[in-house]
């Protein structure tokens, strides 16, 4: 498997309002789209920048997996998301090396097809995506 | 100011070979180049996908920046790096908009200029980087 590009980063952040309010004005990047993801209990703000999307997502629950990691950390990036060719080939490859996955089979959202590939622990302290297909907010 | 890409982003790693090796045996990335930065006390592995840099990030000495960071929040990513057009432009609008910057002037090091712009409790918890000019480890 190979991480061709990066796809998106993410940022958890307590405050969605706020946080647009710093990333708008201080250094000017447009919002391309609010969502919320309700499979993910967040609210996020897409930007890009070039090829690559930076998101800054609010939990819309207590017990979300990003508001516990503002708990643990604080806010900071809660993520980096790789595009790969094929995320279910790229699975199949982290399993016979025996990677610890917490998705077995990819996720859908909006068109991509994505799976969080293993813990934190093993990534350098990054929670870690694999992505593949084309974002498609009304998909 | 207006950051146009993510020039850079670095994860804080407490080993630098073993984390070399998850990041090229599990993602296929290639090594670009391995660098010291005295100034930064840092030890670097940089790898390009696309447009964007990824570091990786090992602290030289126990009260570098990066080690103070994986003492506080364990490893993870340490800082998100933006192009602009201009760097000390750039400063100036962040100082007239009432910014709290680290750098008053940009630092230069391998044909770039940069500076840290604010203390991550202003940006979300990342500490954040404003870039420009020509990577070049000869320079």
């Amino acid at each position: 498997m190979k991480a061709k590009e990066i796809d998106h980063i993410c940022i958890a952040v307590k405050d969605l309002a706020s946080a647009r309010k710093i990333y708008e004005d201080t250094f000017g990047l447009e919002l391309a789209l609010e969502y919320i993801a309700e499979q993910e209990k967040i609210k996020v703000a897409r930007y890009y920048l070039g090829t690559v999307a930076l998101e800054l997502m609010e939990s819309t629950t207590p017990d979300g997996d990003v508001a516990r990691f503002i708990e643990k950390k604080g806010e900071g990036v809660f993520l980096i998301s790789y595009r790969v060719d094929d995320v279910a080939a790229g699975l199949d490859e982290l399993k016979q090396k025996g990677a610890r996955l917490i998705d077995e089979k990819p996720r859908r959202l909006m068109g991509n097809r994505y799976a969080f590939i293993m813990p934190p622990a093993d990534t350098c302290g990054v929670l870690t995506e694999i992505i593949d297909g084309e974002f498609d907010p009304d998909k």
